[in-house]
């Protein structure tokens, strides 16, 4: 089923990925009510993570960062896919995202870096995409990553 | 429109601003369902950071940290106020506070600094203000900010 | 009273504690609509925190942070059954665990630190303990704690 957003993905060009499936005993979402929770992605590709690092210590750039927080974004979307059964035109509103990224104490351009993932929703959905949000600075992220992204959806 | 809370803020003498602007794709706050999710406020005033610092490190004070959780508080308030039409009376319920520190590692005060804004929301909605919660040490926030609380709220 | 979900505990030989009260303006959960937000939870056991220290500086093991997660699994279930009325058979999912653990730059395996927590939610509630989930560094946290655990849990 193509769908106005699958048909909007395509044209950004941006390919939504079988959803990475979590390595423990939790899952990467859960409905609750029109609510969808959604796992805090990582910036895995094809089941890999090609950049690990803190930002601010020379180890990855804010450009690199910034990639990495749309891979989060593209994750995040692959969960929602699922979630909605294939058809993320029932997504009603992007309501929030936390975005945590890897930061030694004087890096503090977190929101520049998340920004990566909002922009990409807001492309995605347009003005369902607008969200609350948080971006904050971790001391470390799991496998090194240097962006982790959870989420919460409104879908119909 | 002047309601009951107005007339606390009033009481206690807080001065609610114009709700900032977030910089970005992403919006102050969401309502989805009877839920506001506001985002992550840091602590400006009047469009500036005034302290910027990590708890721990000699650059900021515990005491300064905890009147910088009162602005944010005072910035949550302020985006609830326009989600609720400027009717903060429609407040039912303050719901959680996420709470996050720029701390060093052997800080670990984080609740102490975090009541700041806990006890504005009891101050100004008395019961309905008292909140679920989490205080964590974040290596470092946006604009080197010493406190960055987003928030959830229940309105009817 | 005795439920499914308490002889599945005393078959397990976890013990629900009184639930820890929080030391400040906050409270340990506020029920909205048929969610329980849980306060974050540090691996408190009768009044008293054991373990203290950073993840990676050498101060305490992985496994021991492993059991600082289920302590904090454990504060969840206290704070669940008092908000349930003492039934956790009401429970009906449980939504997200929210995973902050101390760590230093380099440590990255918060996954498996918090795992602690997540497989102990399966073992008590089943399927319906499968959760959404986020597990990042912090920084630092309260009284020097390896871990803090926030909860979100759909009851009927």
């Amino acid at each position: 089923m193509a769908g106005k957003i699958d048909a909007r993905l395509a044209e950004l060009g941006i390919e939504i990925p079988d959803a990475p499936a979590p390595a423990a005993n939790y899952v990467p979402y859960v409905v609750t009510g029109n609510l969808v929770i959604v796992s805090g992605q990582v910036p895995m590709e094809a089941g890999k993570v090609s950049v690990t690092g803190v930002v601010g210590d020379g180890s990855v750039t804010e450009e690199q960062a910034i990639g990495e927080a749309q891979k989060c974004a593209i994750n995040l979307l692959a969960q929602l896919k699922t979630a909605t059964g294939g058809n993320l035109d029932r997504v009603k509103r992007v309501v929030k995202l936390g975005g945590f990224v890897a930061s030694t104490p004087d890096f503090t351009g977190q929101p520049k870096i998340i920004n990566g993932a909002s922009d990409m929703m807001v492309e995605v959905f347009g003005d369902a995409g607008r969200h609350a949000r948080f971006a904050v600075g971790a001391s470390a992220l799991p496998l090194g990553c240097v962006v982790e992204i959870e989420g919460m959806f409104e879908i119909d």
